[in-house]
């Protein structure tokens, strides 16, 4: 049980890990805590649209887990182009730790959901990632831009960079973005970025 | 997929509503959204303890939408002697208001969830009572007393409020914090009652 406790007791940090996107109706940026919550109804709420037959509590669970490891990296913006692979297995690291304060068969589920999220091969993992990835999107969209345009980034960047994931894993999701992004590029919600971080032609 | 982009952002205001007790390290107050994040991990990681068979799932599905009324209600701390009924009853017009936002099935398919929660009857329902009362006081055993100084909660007053529900749904879990609860009574991380407010005897 003192396991139990220490563990629930360390992902309190989760808490503490800021993202680059804030809620709605406030001034200070969401943490990762609340966004792994938020998108874990997300996924409930969207599963009839799923295209093809999931385990949506797998996806739950996936989702609940898949942001521990910041706790020791802290969170990067999803549109930084360099040291993804790094800052994984940084994560990683993280999260064997983490889950490792665990008695051994509840670490090693858990570890399990974290890796499944990451290789993103199951259908579930797929369908978890389209969610983590459009939950950001929405918000931006109902903050008239809100972190685009805060930190730079082009209609382009966000449609290179989300489209894909969000089409694999729950292609109505993106048929209904792709349009609001469009009208989001019309309003000038979008950020121009520097030369030198513009998608190699 | 409007209903459901529209049900999402409104939940989004979960992450503003505040309650009593603060993260670790933290200097703010927690919030429901976030607190609703970590008491659906630490049902899972809890569930080995359980001392009957349940389905985790709809353990962790009830956890993740149970504080969802406090969209319109706010928060109120579990020591309050007075207004639970009727705080319950405006909380039930929220989550049907909120619930109601979605396509009828999954809309009902989350009010059952939050039903099932208030009414506290399945093994699910108080095992998951047990989690959501046990957090704060490891919150509160991590923090020198933490709310129960700051807002005068006796010992007693502890015991007798979150004692029985937590026994009721995880009797392991209850004798660990039995033990703890009253080594912090030992280290006078209390607060003291005012007399009005005492137990009616």
């Amino acid at each position: 049980m003192q396991q139990i406790v220490n563990f629930i007791l360390e992902i309190d940090q989760l808490k503490a890990v800021t993202r680059k996107v804030r809620p709605v109706g406030l001034d200070r940026y969401e943490n990762s805590a609340e966004h792994s919550w938020q998108i874990a109804l997300f996924a409930a709420a969207l599963a009839p649209y799923a295209d093809r037959p999931l385990d949506l509590d797998r996806v739950i669970r996936m989702l609940l887990v898949h942001d521990l490891g910041e706790i020791d990296t802290g969170d990067t913006i999803v549109f930084a182009r360099e040291g993804w692979q790094a800052r994984k297995s940084a994560e990683r690291v993280a999260v064997e730790r983490i889950f490792g304060m665990l008695p051994k068969s509840s670490g090693e589920a858990f570890l399990g959901l974290w890796d499944e999220f990451e290789v993103a091969e199951t259908v579930e993992a797929r369908f978890a990632h389209a969610v983590d990835r459009a939950m950001p999107v929405l918000l931006n969209l109902n903050n008239d831009g809100g972190s685009w345009k805060e930190h730079g980034i082009s209609y382009a960047r966000v449609v290179e960079r989300v489209g894909p994931e969000i089409e694999a894993g729950c292609p109505a999701l993106w048929r209904y973005l792709e349009l609001r992004l469009v009208e989001a590029h019309e309003k000038a919600w979008f950020g121009d970025e520097l030369p030198n971080v513009q998608k190699p032609s």
